[in-house]
Formats: structure tokens, C-alpha cells, sequence
């Protein structure tokens, strides 16, 4: 259940009111998601969807929604915010921020096959590209600041081996410094759930509240441990390649990258395991039932540290 | 035909790279618009709209596309042009200033029943709120400056009649000062044709080639004299309230506005009245295919001032 917030149509149509879209025909909460309320909202005018944010800091949303309307205006398939009378990206309703985005066609594909890994690499590299020009900036919520914070949470909660393996990766991580890689707004969190696929084309990247400003290279690994991975979490060498070779083809790799990648892929692991225990071991309140196995992304961790030396990479 | 310059997919697969809307999958010539040459265009990413400018003066681009854009950020469907890596709104493509826009979904409804008038009253409506906040400005390149430049050069062609019309009606505008009406971006030309259906929702509305900054009652004019009038010239009563009473609440009409009306509606079919007989007999090479029969907009004129005290509004 997600919807934290109670809209009612008449809440709604009064709010939207400060909008130019017509007037309100439907109104469905969605359950999905554990950050926000989200609601599908279809006026005269078109199919919305109406995000309440439930924990995000107020402070960040302009990037957020900014990012996504930036990116949108370019021609990268994303939510694009809709503006208010006054130009605003979103205000309060119900007490919470909330705003209203363009909803997107398509669904999920949950067993991806190469094509679709090129599909995610090229338009992973287009939206990079297309978020330099964006000018405001916010840290990544869940980099290394965040992982420092979070170890000596769950750390209690794991046995010798595991907290071992913690240990040691923090401590590995610790000696790179990735400022120098190319950067710029990544999304973060580019899993199969969050893009759409309308028939055998990118309908939509979606869900950009993890997002924030970081090594290009992080979010290459983010994606490709998703997409390109086995359940049992060994690379797929054909799905990596073709991610791998489309991003080249639309935003060519750098030397310094080629050299960051085995411990990218493991700070992108260790960012999941992490983020997973935290979710796991220490919920929220009404969170337990959305939480994921930590394990599989300690198992993905152990194996981009065993195959440093022969991980797909493209040149 | 409409194709004024040939592009061919490698010239455009070239020019595309100064955007991120991935890689080029289609391109089709659109047989449709006197005024510019417009190409379907696909890529990976979604489905766009390519025009290239024949004719239209290139410092009037910024206002056109950028009304466009503000317009579509706000939820109004139309058009969204896509920016450039630097933020262009367009750029030259083989000689001609070339935009890349959206494509909306939908089809024209050339019949239309109130409940079609109704949705695009509101739409209309929305527009004008929306576009109030839109801080560029453009003279309506066909208002009554036009007027005056136009009737001496189709005079010649008039016989006696509709000359003692022409002079009789442009004499009595002049008399008419509509500067302390509400105004702002105006359509101009939101005709049966420029507006997408899909289903029985506006998918979109198109072509914002005419649009300028005017009073928002000569735009509901121009609309009900297309959307709302039998073939012979003769208002519609039901379709016209229809259209009125939708825009009139998603934004009231004000008093002067209902006592600008019956002028208002002779202005709008003066307006193409004018432009019929300029595009009929001073036709530039190769437009005589798409001239409309001018004597229709001379009947609704002649039947706007015979009705001036019987008109459909709201009050």
C-alpha cells in the first residue's frame, strides 16, 4: 500500500485549478513505490501522474523536477513536470509537496534480452549528455558520505563473514577518488522497473528521486548490475556488451574509465547491498512487505571482486 | 506537395547529433502546409515532428517555438520543441532555420458535434491563461495593420459589390480600438484542421505559424467562425454555445469583451476573408493547389453583420 496520502477527486480538482489542464475525469491511487503517494490523474487535457512526496526534503526537489523537465525539453523520454500559473514545479496539497508529471506509455520488461540492454545503454548515454547543460546540483543521496553513515547501522545485524565484507570493501572503496571521472546528474536507480516499454521502444525512464550528481560510470554500473545480470548475479556477457556498446556509440568511454570500472561495479554493488540491509533490518513502519533480499546484492558484490580481471568492458 | 527542401536520412541522422533524441529510424515527407516543409521523423526515442522554415521571417522563430514550448510545459497539448545540445530552439538544416517538436497522436474531426465545440472551447480557453505568462511578444502578423496593407493590393480583382464591402468593413474596424480587451498569445488560426483528436480527447492542438500577441476574443472569433458554422456561413446556435459556454468557465468573459463581440467576429472574418483573396489571386508558385474559395469568409462576414444583434454568448 502506498498511498500514505489521501487525495479526494474534489481535493484535487480544487488544487488543480493553479494548472492549465482541463478539468479532472479520473483519479486511481497507484500501489507502487515506498517514497511517495502516487496517484494516475487523467484530465480533458491528457494522463498525469500526481506525486505527494512523502520524506524527500522539500530542499531537493527543484532538482528533481528540475532534472526531469530539463531532460524532458531535450527529447530524453521522461516525466516532464508540468508548470502551474505561477511557473512553479510543484506546491502543497494536503500538506505534503506535491507535483503533477506527464504520465508515460508502457510497461516493464523484467526478462531483458540484448536488444533491450542496447536500448537502456544508448538512451543511459543520451540523458548524461543531455544533463551536463542542466545547471543546478545536488550530491548523490546514497554515495560514499551516505554509505559511511550507514555501516555502523546495519553492522550489528550481520555475522563475522559478512561484516567482514563490509569492512573490507569500505576500506577499498576508500582509496578511489572518482571525482576526476566525467560527472554530471545521474539517475541512480535505472532497474528494469523503472523503465517502460512501449512495444520494443523506450517509453519512459521513470522515478528520478534517487537521482543526483556523480560519476557517469556509477550509473553505467547501477544499470548494468540490474539488466545485465543472472539471478544468481554473474554478469551476462552478451546483455553487458550490448549496454556497454550502445552507451560507447552514443557517449564514447574515457581512458580514466576504462581504469575505474572494476571498482565502479563494486561501489555500485556495495551501494544496494547497503541500502538493502538498512531497508531490511532496520524498516519503516508499513515498509517490510516492499523490502528486497540483501543477499543478492552481497552475492553480486563477492562476484565483481572475484572477476576484476575479466569484466566486460568495451574500447 | 509540401516537400520545399529535400533532406535525406543521412543529412539528418548528421544534424540529429546535436541533439539526444537518440538515432534516426524513419523520415517521411509530410504532404501538408503552404508555409513550411514539414517530415515525420522517428528515432529510438520517440516520434517527432521536423520543420524547416520557407518563408517565415527567422526573427519570428523564438516567439513561435517558444510560445510552443511554454504552452506544452504547462499542459496545454501541443507541440513540445526539443532543445539542442545548447539550448536551440532551432538551428539551420541544408539553408533553412529547422525545429525538431514533438508528434502528437490523433487525427482532425471535421464534423464536429458540441460536445467537440465544448473541449475546444476549454482548451482555447486554457491556452489563454496559460499563455498570459509568456514574457516574448510578436504583433499578429495578420491583424489590422495587415488589413490595410492587403485590401489595395486585392482590391483590383474585386468586383463593385464586394469592394463597397471590403471598404465598408475596414472603415467601420477602424473605428474599433480592441487595445482594453484582455489579450496576450493568441492562436489565430485554431481551425477544424489544427486540432488532433484522439478519441474523443484533444490529442493536440498544431501549427502556432500564425499566432501572435492579440485580444484572446479575436482567437474564440476566429474558432467559432470554423468550428461552429454550417457549410452555407450560418452560426451553428448549439455548437456555438457549446464552445462559449466551455471557454466562458475555464475563463469568464468580461463586459467588454461581450460588447466587442459583434465586431469581433466581422474581424475575424474579414481577417480570411483578406488572406483567401490574397492567397487566390496573388498565389506564389506552386500554392494555387491549397487556395480555399474566398467567397466563403465573404458570406460569413456579410452574415455577421446581418446577425449583429442575434449572436450566441454567454453571459
Amino acid at each position: 500500500m502506498s498511498v500514505y496520502t489521501k487525495v479526494t477527486p474534489s481535493q484535487l480538482a480544487d488544487w488543480l485549478k493553479r494548472y492549465s489542464v482541463g478539468t479532472l475525469t479520473e483519479l486511481r491511487g497507484i500501489d507502487a513505490g515506498i517514497e511517495n503517494t502516487n496517484y494516475f490523474v487523467t484530465t480533458t487535457h491528457g494522463r498525469y501522474v500526481l506525486t505527494l512526496f512523502e520524506r524527500l526534503p522539500e530542499r531537493s526537489l527543484p532538482f528533481y523536477l528540475g532534472l526531469m523537465a530539463h531532460l524532458a525539453r531535450q527529447g530524453i523520454p521522461c516525466p516532464a513536470p508540468i508548470l502551474d500559473h505561477s511557473s512553479g514545479l510543484y506546491s502543497i496539497l494536503n500538506g505534503k509537496p506535491a507535483a503533477l508529471v506527464t504520465r508515460l506509455a508502457g510497461a516493464p520488461v523484467l526478462s531483458p534480452e540484448p536488444a533491450h540492454c542496447a536500448a537502456v545503454g544508448a538512451v543511459l548515454a543520451d540523458m548524461h549528455v543531455a544533463g551536463q547543460s542542466f545547471p543546478a546540483t545536488l550530491e548523490n543521496p546514497r554515495g560514499p558520505k551516505w554509505w559511511r553513515e550507514t555501516a555502523p547501522l546495519v553492522g550489528p545485524f550481520l555475522d563475522t563473514t559478512r561484516r567482514q565484507l563490509l569492512d573490507a570493501e569500505l576500506a577499498f572503496q576508500s582509496r578511489y577518488r572518482f571525482q576526476d571521472l566525467p560527472r554530471g546528474p545521474i539517475h541512480a536507480d535505472l532497474f528494469r522497473d523503472n523503465v517502460l516499454w512501449d512495444d520494443e521502444r523506450i517509453g519512459g525512464l521513470v522515478d528520478f528521486y534517487f537521482a543526483g550528481v556523480d560519476a557517469w560510470l556509477f550509473d553505467v554500473a547501477v544499470t548494468l548490475n540490474d539488466w545485465c545480470t543472472h539471478p544468481d548475479g554473474e554478469i551476462d556477457g552478451r546483455r553487458a556488451i550490448a549496454l556497454l556498446g550502445a552507451y560507447h556509440a552514443a557517449r564514447p568511454f574515457t581512458a580514466i574509465e576504462r581504469g575505474a570500472w572494476p571498482a565502479m561495479l563494486r561501489a555500485a554493488s556495495l551501494r544496494f547491498w547497503l541500502s538493502r540491509l538498512h531497508d531490511f533490518h532496520l524498516p519503516r513502519p508499513g515498509e517490510l512487505v516492499h523490502a528486497h533480499d540483501p543477499e543478492h546484492f552481497r552475492r553480486i558484490l563477492e562476484l565483481r571482486i572475484r572477476d576484476a580481471h575479466v569484466l566486460p568492458w568495451i574500447a
